[in-house]
């Protein structure tokens, strides 16, 4: 029963800056980008030898905006409404008794610049600053379990909600989007398609106006029926 | 730059008493069974609760044998013959920053015993003893990536051997199937088409009697040509 030390080999930077919104699973915003940044230590070149030829890759991670909440036997997957509780290990919550987080993403490219090796992925549903313990290549013949099934979640998420903007937001995303080499309109809908309220106010009418920080932005949003309207995108520095 | 401390959530038992002959990845040996018992401290019924209705898991684990054993930048993958160097981060070798495995087993059962939680596996890849850090729901939806290719082990392993068993090896299989209440026939097999020995002795003339510990016992066998023939099997004790 021997306690194991780990420590981070990496970084993430990444355009979430707040837990509120990331999608609750990679892959489903294939415009999250970021950045895996090898510390020091183990950005020799030869370490990522022959990773590129590799899609995807997995990044083991530590949930360390939660590491110091205490874990309880049963959580409430917002999958399933945050009405029923299942049991942690049938789950991939972060409140867990190791803080120890997986994620598969997109590789899409390695650098290696004069503050270390960095590599850019995509399909990220990492919060910023997280620290990743290990990487690894994901083995189509291995991890992609054929016969696998089950649980509470077989199937893509639940119903995309419409995404609109306002002309100023419109007008937003296109300097953002300059500002951070990416689609930060396509960004936007993926994110808000997922509807990231809590389930008791998706069930209710709900004139409540939303924020969610990405990037030096914090995105002010309604969601009306079946539509999220983006209302603006409000500097915070960065 | 902060370590993190991790702690075992349970430990397996398992058929490989030594990391000769362990399969490169789980899945290739479907009988090799096993089972992941929970410590007392985290064997809360509700803790599993759901946990049933997912055919496979993934178990993040230590490589503990290995554990006090220095990385290396590169590494040389069996799969490529043990010639060439990969990066560590491109492989999936038990010698990495942090000594962390990640496997996918199939789930066959959930026990409550009295001494606890006993999650029984099939095509498991670990040495007996290993410290589970964590248990996850293998989602299909996220993990069976369908657009993931690449790198060095994009198929299957190399052609299989067939394997054949002396009279006396034929007898012991059954009275071993009958102590274990497994196939052990079957499960030697399975281990040994995939013809364990190291590279270099693959590709010449080969008359060492090779030995291997699984359960109780020691299994011996030779390689002539493309055939593995086991001769008998050993008692070792357990």
């Amino acid at each position: 029963m021997s306690d194991v030390l780990m420590k981070p080999v990496a970084y993430v930077h990444s355009c979430y800056r707040e837990k509120f919104g990331i999608p609750r699973q990679p892959g489903l915003v294939t415009e999250a980008r970021g950045e895996v940044r090898l510390l020091p230590e183990f950005s020799q070149p030869d370490i990522v030898r022959g990773l590129a030829s590799f899609s995807h890759i997995w990044l083991v991670f530590q949930f360390h905006a939660t590491a110091n909440v205490s874990w309880k036997p049963t959580v409430r997957p917002p999958r399933l409404g945050g009405n029923q509780r299942l049991g942690v290990f049938a789950t991939r919550s972060m409140f867990r008794p190791n803080p120890l987080g997986l994620s598969v993403v997109r590789l899409e490219a390695i650098q290696h610049t004069v503050s270390g090796i960095v590599l850019f992925v995509s399909g990220l549903d990492l919060l910023d600053g997280t620290p990743v313990l290990d990487i690894k290549p994901y083995l189509p013949y291995v991890d992609h379990v054929q016969t696998a099934s089950g649980g509470f979640a077989p199937e893509s998420p639940e119903q995309l909600r419409s995404v609109e903007f306002s002309v100023l937001a419109e007008k937003q995303c296109i300097l953002k989007s300059a500002r951070w080499s990416v689609d930060v309109r396509l960004l936007l809908i993926q994110i808000l398609q997922q509807d990231p309220r809590p389930a008791y106010r998706q069930a209710q009418e709900d004139d409540h106006q939303y924020g969610m920080r990405l990037y030096d932005f914090d995105v002010r949003w309604v969601c009306q029926a079946d539509t999220v309207m983006v209302l603006e995108l409000v500097n915070q520095g960065d």
